[in-house]
């Protein structure tokens, strides 16, 4: 049987497919405050604990994950994206900002990435992965840990959302 | 360049390491209930909503996914794990049935499952997937979902756990 599985089948398509999902629980999050004739903006600084970040930075951290996996996968320098949304409006732009620039990478890109090295760099540390490692054991959990944060920060909120809003309908 | 990546390396390994951290975060979760002095059980019954299911239902739910996952990647019939727990160690004991599952099933059973038709049925009706997609649209973001889900339950109830938690540090 000829392998269909590929680097970039096994990423960028969830990756893209998770920012859209999180888009649209962002809307019905925005149209439930809407609704109840509260300001929107009060969901964007809930949080589920006092030293977890609120919902902005839950959507500001699941765009970052998106689009650094891609690019450290491809071996290309991510965009970055300033931190300064303050509304939905924002964070529906910088989501599709994100989701366009995953659109730039191709699969010649991102195939053969499997053994790639991929340094990540945070206030904890150097972490070295090569590209399995890192997309199978950080992008994605991590990328759908923020999603779905930011899902139940707005459950939490009283929205109405289901499972379906998470994982997509298509 | 050799392909170096399937179908098992993107699933099953992953898979594990869910559960794996999972058992961990609740470990934590048991300890912190143990030091401050209250039936850890109560964490057990937390929910973020109403209408969300509780942490003990969350730890279900995850196993599930991984196992059933694994099992239709691999063209098998899962064992069932009746949903009969009502403290940490039964949580514990079925983690620790489900990584053992996962432990038996070999890449030859998983990889070239790429197309392989999965069907999943639930209360919403029939859905129908190939393989890789059911990997990367269902069995990953759902398991992540529900690990995510049971690590802010305990956040949300003052249990001091940090992202490496949920990731894992290995």
């Amino acid at each position: 049987m000829t392998p269909t599985i590929s680097m970039y089948g096994a990423s960028l398509p969830a990756f893209m497919r998770a920012l859209r999902n999180l888009r649209h629980v962002l809307e019905l999050g925005e149209a439930h405050a809407l609704a109840r004739g509260f300001e929107p903006g009060v969901l964007l600084q809930a949080r589920l604990a006092p030293d977890m970040r609120p919902l902005l930075n839950q959507v500001q951290m699941a765009t970052d994950t998106a689009k650094n996996g891609a690019a450290r996968l491809a071996g290309v320098e991510a965009p970055v994206f300033p931190d300064e949304e303050t509304d939905f409006a924002g964070l529906y732009a910088r989501l599709d900002r994100a989701i366009a620039y995953l659109d730039t990478i191709t699969p010649a890109q991102v195939d053969g990435s499997e053994a790639r090295p991929v340094v990540l760099r945070t206030p904890r540390g150097e972490h070295h992965f090569e590209g399995l490692g890192y997309l199978t054991g950080f992008a994605l959990p991590n990328l759908y840990f923020h999603v779905s944060i930011a899902y139940a920060i707005l459950r939490h909120n009283g929205v109405a959302l289901g499972k379906l809003d998470y994982l997509g309908r298509g």
